[in-house]
């Protein structure tokens, strides 16, 4: 039986910010919500987020996480007061407590495994996170015993100069047998300068108290201010990019590529500078992504290269080639080896295998069969003002230059649209549509400003 | 009474350049320009840029400010001998002199205070501004009392080893009284390896003399090739992002976004990766600029996003969102809520609340009413050949896809304009506009090369 | 005499793909490639890329280096086993064997020709390549006497701890009196851990021997796995922006910018951020690429702006202003003071000088001359499904908005299109084209669903 809770009533004033601090995103999701992402493979019983400041404004963006339960801490008095806010929830509980900090996002689901078993496989009352920080600095130090049974924690400003040489720190995360806490929370005094009852002094009170130090010091690293926050991006860049190159993807300067944890990177592919790859993006191998794209939340088939390109909630199959300056978007699904050249739109449709839609086009809410060749300019007028209508495209059709299919419309297979026709009409299999006037040419003229010729 | 002497008058032969030295761009002004701006609030009576290498050209670099008084120093011998050149201009000057490098560009207006109020505070004869610096190796070591009491400066290659331990070094900067450097200039002799004048020879003569360190030593760095140039940006940077995020921006890999400090960042704005920000601009609140996008003197109003965007000399109320790939400039006014799009081009012209735009469309000297629609391939054919023309577009109207209309033209509120349609007379509110050919079908047609279809 | 052997065989799994090591690209060249390319200056009689692992696919990819004798290790059994299959190879031959390492890609050619100096001047059996490393741990240690006369090499987990203190590190690199060396090969034994046979046993064998440190101790670095490939490019990027910057480019947040070392950049020109410069791309002075841009294969003149940009394989004349969101390609060749602008794309054309092409138009196989201007939406249907046809359209030649010029076709000089035309004839100098309707207007005309207007 395992309970959590998290620390997330504090305000953020560093952050200088109308969002409370735990609601910042940081690689596409907010610090709370990194720490509720850790916590899914241990599968805690019960979920205590202690809220504060702006309260609603947090359990309105966790709302589709079902099982929290929020808990109101209304007065910020220290870690040891928003713990006591428990004591009502888990009266008769009997398992254990995990307190973990809402703005410390970077806590592996490993280690707070490693935390849980040592916790259980020592009987332990308390058991206490620390690092070996590399500067330890304003950090409060842990002192415990070679078995690593936990002795004091010593303020960085208490610390005598023998002390200050500890690099083990407190990270602030903490498991706990939870009957024993709870007969210690009540007694907690608020007895120092702040006026804030610390978790700390728990600690002190209970036995055996062990402390794990947790792998990568980088871990417990908290957010207070925006610089803060980036360098926790930094931190989480410099992982997933380490991993990425382990696995077999070549990132070509990688400190200009930006990725989520969210996605799938296949050995072999290929980032080139300033790509963004995120949300749920799955690249496969031997496909090309960059320089200057973005992915988002979007599958991108084998051997494909995307080049100056922005494609969001899309999907692209294998061998096609994407861009310079392709936008594709709204479920757009581009077949086998198609070629989406610069300045095209894709919006919300189906574009069959081997079809080339290579410069200056909008395509919203078309399927297209296979081998269609759209000519540059081409646009679906899907939009009536009102609503959305639907283009279908035959395979083997070729639309011409400027041309305009006005939705709703279907053009057959192997029909050739003449360039600068606008199509009104649904056209049969194997027709030549031409809807425009014939050239007429006015020799000898001369353009005067005077005689505006209409260009 | 101050006055001051900026030398400018250096070729920089390390920057293997056309360019004077002291006239390279760094984040968007020179590094004489910067020089001077580190000055406008201390409002100096006089200032003298001492130019001499191509001092035409930097001489014209400055012509908007009104009130250097440019000195010539036709041969370079030595900052000795640069400041002796104001003898002549400043005769019978009572006030101080603060001596200052054109190729210094990052020193904070507030140093060049302390430095002057130090020297009144002490009735300095002159007063030498020092750094602590982490590696002082090859810059001259200036050493004195306990009291900051100028005792001697040593050249880096004439140091003892003990001396080498001296973190203290000369920024180059000074503060004289010049009555009293006045009397000492013409003494100066030329006895040395380079022959040339050195105004610390100078120093060397006045009393009392004290020293002040700078509180960032950065500030003193020097630029004298693109290496250096580079460096100095980089500082820059550092410096402008860290401000930016400790006034609440959120900068999203701060490393690949660059920034002026010209601008103007509300808190609670996002800058996302390969962003930059330039000149005039400020972005307001809840705004989000990147990734891929370059701002340039232009405003950005509230909860607006630029997504892989060129927006300059423009202007873009609230809640509107523009791009990916659009590019406004030349005085384009966007209205509040509206959506600019893909491969839309904006220029000089205004465009009402809650319109759109979506995709590849070019307004030029538009007015546009609000809730416009402007369909896909919409072009305003503003240019006659000779003169650009206006064209008015009433509120509620909208264009179809791969319409034209021809300036000067003005379209009424509700009108709708048929696609594929040329606009060339103006249309009363209301109406309908059609200006294309029927549609005609030819079955059982097969193209081939040879009857080439006119596609 | 020089022999080179070029040590390629191996998998190197911990790259984690399916393409051979020493393919993989970095800054435009394999790792062998780049071997390849420092040896050139030195015009070795042999070279002998010794392959394994996918060998095929090795000699496929360097088939058009037609001096490549390539020898089969068809088991790795370690270096002197590599190197012992070139005996058949070089039976009777009487001059010097270079081994180098396919996968230490940043070798430069003066330490392999200093490399070859020493060991002629030394007149050595063998010359080892050293480095005094400043990270030495992990590395095999090289131990000579003051005169870098050869004693001995012991891997880093054999050395005690006062050998551990040497800097100075086996690069991997050798060079050998061949007749010598072949005595000693067939000598070697694997009487190791790994069972195989080392290079440095031979070493060991021979008499004299002395060692060369190189001089930048990072040429030595070698790739083994993603993130080394990484390190590499970086380490590239650095020497080549160094190089850049010391010549007289300004680079603008030089970390954000990626050069390929087949470039040439011109003094005075200005690369801003986010901008990549790739293979035999010319950049000449006075131009300004970026931000955002890549050039390849492109020459750019003087005073060129490139702004968000993509140009590849295509020609820029002085003066002429790019982008931003153009895209050049194929051959593409544009005049002097020509203007191309946002949302264009030109393809295998030439665009005379002084011509405008400034929004939304697509130009392909098109040859323009001076003066012309290509209206916004103006499209060369230069396809007819099948073969790719030529647009000509002579100087002062004026196109308008949308419209579209069906191939093959010719437009004489001082010819006005008027906007929405489809040209499908040619047309003589000083004419006026029209081909479209004359407008229509519907008054008390209201738009609802039901009428779609066909917009």
């Amino acid at each position: 039986m395992v309970a959590v809770a998290i620390l997330a009533a504090g305000r953020g004033t560093r952050m200088k910010s109308s969002l409370p601090k735990v609601l910042h995103p940081l690689g596409g999701r907010s610090l709370i919500e990194r720490v509720l992402g850790s916590l899914t493979p241990i599968a805690p019983d019960r979920i205590f987020p202690i809220i504060g400041y702006q309260g609603d404004r947090v359990q309105e963006a966790l709302h589709h996480h079902s099982n929290l339960e929020f808990v109101e801490q209304s007065q910020q008095l220290g870690t040891g007061h928003a713990v006591q806010q428990l004591l009502p929830y888990l009266e008769g509980y009997e398992g254990e407590l995990l307190v973990l900090n809402g703005d410390v996002p970077l806590l592996r689901t490993s280690t707070l495994q490693q935390l849980l078993q040592t916790h259980r496989d020592r009987r332990n009352a308390a058991t206490v996170l620390t690092a070996q920080h590399p500067t330890p600095q304003g950090y409060g130090r842990v002192f415990c015993d070679r078995r690593n049974v936990f002795e004091q924690i010593v303020e960085d400003r208490d610390c005598t100069t023998a002390q200050k040489q500890n690099p083990r720190i407190n990270a602030g995360i903490y498991c706990f047998d939870w009957p024993k806490l709870a007969q210690i929370l009540p007694k907690l005094k608020a007895n120092n300068d702040q006026g804030e009852y610390y978790i700390t002094d728990a600690v002190n009170y209970l036995n055996p108290v062990t402390v794990v130090d947790v792998e990568d010091y980088q871990e417990i690293f908290g957010v207070n201010d925006r610089k803060q926050l980036a360098i926790a991006y930094d931190i989480l860049q410099t992982r997933l990019k380490d991993e990425a190159m382990a696995s077999g993807v070549t990132l070509v300067d990688p400190h200009s590529i930006t990725l989520d944890d969210t996605i799938v990177l296949e050995p072999d592919t290929i980032i080139e500078p300033n790509s963004h790859i995120r949300g749920t993006s799955v690249i496969q191998s031997g496909s090309r992504i960059g320089p200057g794209s973005l992915i988002e939340n979007s599958h991108i088939g084998e051997n494909v290269t995307v080049l100056y390109s922005v494609v969001s909630d899309s999907i692209v199959a294998a061998d096609s080639r994407i861009g310079p300056y392709a936008h594709l978007r709204g479920q757009a699904e581009i077949g086998q080896g198609c070629r989406i050249g610069n300045f095209v739109e894709i919006k919300q449709s189906r574009v069959g295998d081997n079809t080339n839609v290579a410069h200056l086009a909008y395509l919203g809410n078309a399927t297209l069969g296979e081998k269609v060749n759209i000519g540059a300019g081409t646009i679906t007028a899907n939009y009536d003002g009102v609503n959305k209508h639907p283009t279908r495209i035959g395979k083997g059709t070729k639309t011409g230059s400027n041309s305009v299919l006005v939705a709703p419309v279907t053009l057959g297979e192997d029909v050739t649209v003449a360039a600068g026709s606008v199509v009104t009409q649904d056209v049969p299999d194997d027709s030549l549509v031409v809807a425009r006037s014939r050239q007429v040419v006015r020799p000898g003229w001369r353009m005067t400003p005077k005689t505006n010729p209409e260009t």
